[in-house]
């Protein structure tokens, strides 16, 4: 009965989220470990997940990522993270960081990433979720490339089964 | 020299910060500890006095915090921090703090606070730092009672000082 | 039946923390950030509430604090918890910070402030807790404030209620 | 001078890292955190890389990562990393990651990951690393799966920045 | 009915783990303490523990630990926890810290730790658990010292008692 | 010149820590890990000896320690650290850990700890360090006892050099 899922907007479920910097989140180098952006970006579009399906939501996947700019101790990092496109049960959800040193007022650009979510009745099993419905042209771009991705991930997957056997 | 300050908007400072409450902010009823809450509040002011001073800043005080509901495991918290006002080395940053249970689609407000934080320089000193030009209605209201505030503090402390010998 | 409250001496709850300033801890000046000092205080709040009521206790309020002097990286700090006064079903617990530089010698009192917490019984609601019983004129002297503090805290309260509105 | 590069071994940079799940890492079902798995990842694979290249490295991307199955509290997780081929400056580690259920004696296989880690110099520009020279036939598949995979790497890269303007 | 008693070989719980220094286990001079090392041991030794009997495991005990050399900010360390005896409810674990200075390829020998596990059934009563067939000499050689290490323990356990009453 | 080193007593480096069990504390028994104390009486020890030296210290040995009583989520834990005596360039601290349950009124012996630790002077060299005055008998008693202890961890590290080879 898809027709009796709600029907949601992307400004539902927006999550903006500030981190700073610690001695904690660094290497010896002073900059930021892949793995502590990673983990602020899972956090990040577990929530905005969670908003959208008002479901406990547990990570299915996450598209390749690459680094593009160091972020330094002290920094402050700006975690976006909007749904893009609400599938039966799972959900795309794009994650934007941003650098930003306060003191010298500059601003980078480090990753963006791509979250599959997939949300999880109170049997631990995949459960329906409410659908998307974009609003602004941006959205509506975004739906459209999140489809066009899933795609691609489905033949990545199946050519990656086929390569790889560890 | 106070005209030779740089004039700054409050939109240039706001700090939206969003975390989920995990197993390790709770206690035994799992419900967060209000020093989880209370060290969430100094950041997400010190991000926002960071912004508007483009200084390292440090906490002055806070003022008295009432918890007006518990905040429980797995809710998201949303804490968001607006510069009030500028006096010549410190600011007031306002922080207001609300908890949303996803899976209800409840939200409560949790608590609000005034933290004053001072930009040093690098020698360790207080240092100048930018005016604040409120804009709306309310972001004039919020400068003058970020000024009255200010006032009752400064009474408070000596009413405190000539009070308390420990 | 309030005569039925067990009865209790200030010597029964008091809390001696000691923590040494980890990189952690630290903001890029080396200095302790505010917030790390309020979640120090309010686990010592809570022990001292919780030895003296022997239930589970939650922060209601912090009254307002100062900080009058920058902790180092490396430095020790002291925080002593005492429980001031027992209300019906809060108690107001008086927490005072000391850090010390072991290498130089020097001691600082860095801030002092007041928490007051609520016992809570199996069911979530606040629990009459036993009386407090100061013993020495220093022990009187508290009790006596923390109940002048108590008034000036509902003072406070009706005012920020009638002032504020976010 | 290609030519005056160290030449080393797979068996020299293996990495085995062993972790216990415990209540920090999981999410309100009891199951571990995506992101906590990728932080796992990342700190494996920069140990990897730091081994082979005996310099400070940092991420430079990590490809598609599927979680197969979910990880329980209490489990034991094991990563592997190993490298799999040396570039000019950079280099790709393989990552396994399975848990285990030792009361169950269970074993599942949740996730494998390639990340690709750049070596630095001392003046923080990319530096030359040693050769791998692989051993075993699997050794050998392994480079020239690694190989393949740099190059749809770049390929998605190009195709990436004309598709998405976020 | 020892004789129902599974039989395991130490191969079946050999534990590696791998940690990286980072600045969150360092002191003011870069070195890592003493406790995090403790904390690491432990976890191994519980792993190795937790592998051999299938069930829940708790420390009963540690054997004195000499540290042999510091280990600095940014090093790798190796953690390697093989079981040396298997008694009845409980086992000796053999731990052994190796600390790496990848940027050097310098290996250091930090310390050796026993550490003795019990076995814990649903009940919390401590539980029978399988015995451990040595294979080669030096697994042979280590379950000899380990049930002579039992013996010294008991004894000193017992001259400790009449010797200290705090 | 052993005559110009400072005299100090024992009071002034007496270290009261505490503690409360937190989720990320415990094991799946909810019970606090071994390792978790063992770095509380890493981290009391080295602020006891840090306050008697007036110098950096490093921790040199811990003694064979005795889990007697487990620890549980909610518990307060109590840790006593006091100096015994004052070697050249080392010196012992006695480590006593309680554990309290608050709600129940109950308290637990649950380990009692020796820890050497050494000072360290700029130059990363062992430090000359005050001598220890010990005023009432079990002050003295403990000084006399942890030269006994001394003695007997010199005899015990000869011989396990001779007895293992790993």
């Amino acid at each position: 009965m898809t027709n009796k899922r709600k029907e949601k907007k992307c400004s539902e479920s927006i999550v903006q989220m500030t981190e700073v910097v610690l001695p904690q989140h660094t290497n010896s180098l002073g900059t930021v470990f892949g793995g502590v952006v990673l983990s602020w970006v899972d956090i990040a579009a577990a929530i905005c997940a969670q908003k959208h399906c008002n479901k406990v939501v547990v990570t299915a996947s996450i598209d390749a990522m690459n680094f593009l700019a160091p972020i330094h101790l002290g920094w402050i990092v700006n975690i976006r993270a909007t749904l893009n496109y609400a599938f039966k049960t799972s959900c795309e959800v794009g994650v934007r960081i941003e650098a930003e040193n306060a003191l010298q007022q500059e601003h980078h650009h480090t990753a963006s990433a791509y979250v599959t979510m997939v949300a999880i009745d109170s049997n631990g099993k995949p459960a329906l979720i409410p659908t998307l419905t974009p609003q602004s042209e941006e959205e509506k771009r975004r739906a459209l490339q999140a489809q066009r991705r899933r795609k691609m991930r489905l033949l990545l997957k199946d050519k990656q089964n086929s390569d790889i056997d560890d």
